[in-house]
């Protein structure tokens, strides 16, 4: 595994439960028959269940897949109170409850599994000192504050402001009159154009352009028959705290107003966002997804890999739209919605194929079939 | 309202106009029963109708909107002599006649709007002055114009030719031997590979890669059995005047001959353009089309989001294909094209899903039935 | 065509051939009727048969084609054995023998085709001499083969490797640990996160991001409803030898293991391979594809543009995914897969349409109406 720290940095697992965020979580320690009391075992990573060996925590979230634990080597493993119970039963069944994993008994295993990650992510890559790398174009009357770092090569504009540890990657671009939150991330090469902000806690992954026009044309036959002529884009893009945005992923800004990304949305890469667009607080979508200008979407929603939604829409909070479904109506009840042509052997295909082209003819003859 | 200009620098209606480039349309104010002659009402902004505010200017291009003029607030709208009559015989049967907001009637709103926009785009936003920031690297007998500007961190290579007032945006790569028209816009961290032509005020956006390498390879089994080995793509990409580009769209170069996109081509974001292909006058495609190899798309088409496009096809001129759906034909005819699954709740679709995939045999049973 | 060679310099046909690379490959040249000796004839390009001029080479793959060469004007053409006996056959029917084109007879045309042109290549784009640009950042401690080439603007961070006669292009970010194989090249502004690693002789295309985040988030309701915190992402990315990767493609890292890309796997532009996928061998993918996390993708396989693979799944050796097409299930049999909603004219689709939301309703009145 990749993730090895070093024994002599590896905590002791009572210690790094203490360091990990724990907030919101019950946990407690289970030591089992465990030969080594569980403050002074030390994990050095962590690991999926089947693979932990005995320096690596893991962790069991459903239920289904409890019976791995009757071969599991972890250090200790994540489980809720339900789990625990009916693997001490299985080991009492089995004579062998001196054998016993330790466990760390919590309300959510796979949500504090996350957390310890974070710990340990913290530990491998902490984030860059403060400061500006002496390579970087940072105009004069750009304000990055002392705790925040610049890498090589990257270029604040004018009237930018650059909050407590907010960290911009090498060779980013942060536009004129930009504002970025404390804490928040520009992983390398990023583009953001005049006058995005984010909140708290960004992180925006290599590639992404924020702020870029919208695509908007006026009929300008005065030139050439067919010709068009660009509507300026004088809006920008906000972001809320706790947003990411994946590799090469596009938002446009506003034609007048803002495009809007709520507080805690995730966005993966090669998604396209038109302008105006809004989208609700904590709505995830998968990577490859596109929504044309002017749709909201609501809160809390799923939108699937490859999802294609239309422009000037409404979807609701709590819809989850499928992978590779096009949406070209409003959605107003939470819900799963899906439509994608069934995959086949080509030849199959090309004989359903060709019964689609006629659809509407043959539902009229079975219509006429019925009333013989 | 991001857009407002300072007060004290926006233009009485009269100047605005006259500053405007208002070729090819024809307009007058008509002041109706305002207050303020229209030569001293100031315009400080543009705005959509139901949110113009005394210092915005905003637009009705479709009748079916006359409406909302009866409560509009803008400092002064743009209209057809239809509308304006509408609107006069409207004010005037309410007994409303003094009430009259400044109108000015034009044989092109929306594309006097834009126009307009264009106005305040350039005293919002200036091109940069000429001139090669010190930090950027410049071949030596690359060939910049004393009036262009090239941008921080940008790398132009030997033997390229950067027009008059062209802009080289921050971070961008421009390649040997690469020409860029006058009025040009390279927004920030765009790549020209080497032999890419560009005419008269094209605008790439960030992240956009033209002139890469088409996807070409040969079967080359005597390295492995399934082996490739790369065909050299010795083209380039040849933009026309007018032609924009979106962000983290790429284009590839040809094999042997150019990809040729012609003038006034509006392409969005995140869109791909194989290798050979050619692109009629006029066409505009919106996010995440794909085009493969070797294909012609004629001229004034419309090519809906995420739309696919195959390779070695034809397209004619005038064809609008929907969004979200794949081309695998030849289109010789103009009209409206369109292939995708409707989409329903989830439950629903996977019952028709099953039903789809015995399409040809519900059509083989129907044709019995009907024999009987 | 921009691809001759200056006269000069351009080769005689037989030391075109020796230089090139024709390992694996037979040849022997066939004079005919041809006034120049195959040893004299100068050969300044390579075009298509039917615009190929006296100063070209060309090719003939398919027989179909090899009737285009009673017209063909080309310096020499590439054939098999069968299509120069059916050649001079047809020249003696026609009392033409005395015409007869120089042909270079080939067990495979297409492939010698392509090596010449990587000959050609060479002579035109010669890869850059080794060194490093002043402007380049390169930690201390990163390790640059002499031999290889860092452009200008380029970072390399601590602890990288970068191989012999490598070529890391401008604007170039590569990560802390990276390592880059011999003759690999990396075009302009290509972002490599830490720890990605790749064999010899690799292509990326400007653009592309390689190791970026996958996309994994636990739910933390004890935040807000619905919110997500971030599963960190400890894994790298590691590509085989021969691998290229298209502009502006995506290659997650993976979560706790690394995301794996076969030997000679070829990936075109803007494609996303999510975390933890592993490709085989050899396997192709034209622009646009997206493949989610964790799923396997076996080797020889061909996947068209635009399909989108979902996650967890598992596609066998020498399967090809026709394009446009959604895979939702493992794949365990070579051959190919198919399903897109075929394209008609608007107005046919929408009466089709109709039919589709009640397919499942028809096959239950098709069997009642069976029954009766």
């Amino acid at each position: 595994m990749p993730i090895l720290l070093d024994p002599s940095k590896a905590p002791v697992l009572q210690r790094l439960l203490e360091e990990t965020d724990t907030s919101g979580l019950t946990w407690s320690i289970e030591q089992g028959g465990a030969q080594v009391p569980a403050g002074e075992i030390r994990v050095a990573g962590i690991a999926n269940l089947e693979r932990a060996g005995p320096q690596e925590i893991s962790f069991v979230a459903n239920p289904r897949y409890q019976a791995q634990l009757a071969e599991a080597q972890a250090a200790a493993v994540l489980v809720t109170a339900e789990v625990a119970q009916a693997y001490r039963a299985m080991l009492a069944e089995a004579g062998r409850a001196g054998e016993a994993l330790i466990l760390i008994i919590c309300n959510a295993p796979y949500l504090l599994f996350a957390r310890i990650g974070q710990w340990f992510e913290s530990q491998l890559h902490p984030l860059p000192a403060g400061g500006i790398h002496p390579s970087a174009v940072v105009a004069p009357d750009a304000s990055v504050d002392p705790s925040a770092h610049v890498g090589p090569l990257a270029v604040i504009e004018s009237g930018a402001a650059v909050g407590p540890r907010a960290s911009i990657g090498a060779g980013c671009y942060v536009g004129p009159g930009c504002r970025i939150g404390a804490d928040s991330v520009l992983h390398p090469r990023v583009t953001l154009y005049r006058g995005v902000s984010m909140g708290a806690r960004c992180v925006i992954l290599s590639g992404a352009v924020l702020g870029d026009d919208g695509f908007g044309f006026a009929p300008d036959p005065s030139r050439a028959k067919g010709a068009w002529t660009k509507i300026p884009q004088f809006g920008g893009v906000r972001l809320g705290d706790d947003v990411e945005v994946g590799a090469n992923t596009t938002i446009d800004r506003g034609a007048l107003d803002d495009t809007l990304i709520g507080n805690g949305v995730k966005i993966d890469n090669q998604i396209m966002i038109g302008h105006n667009c809004r989208i609700g607080d904590h709505t995830a979508m998968a990577a490859c997804v596109g929504i044309a200008g002017s749709t909201t979407v609501g809160e809390r929603c799923s939108i699937g890999g490859a999802a294609m939604i239309g422009g000037h829409l409404k979807i609701g909070d709590d819809v989850f739209i499928s992978a590779a479904t096009p949406v070209h109506s409003n959605i107003d009840k939470p819900g799963q919605y899906t439509g994608f042509f069934p995959m086949t052997e080509h030849a199959q295909w090309e004989r359903n194929a060709v019964a689609v082209r006629h659809l509407a003819t043959m539902a009229k003859r079975l219509k006429a079939l019925e009333k013989k």
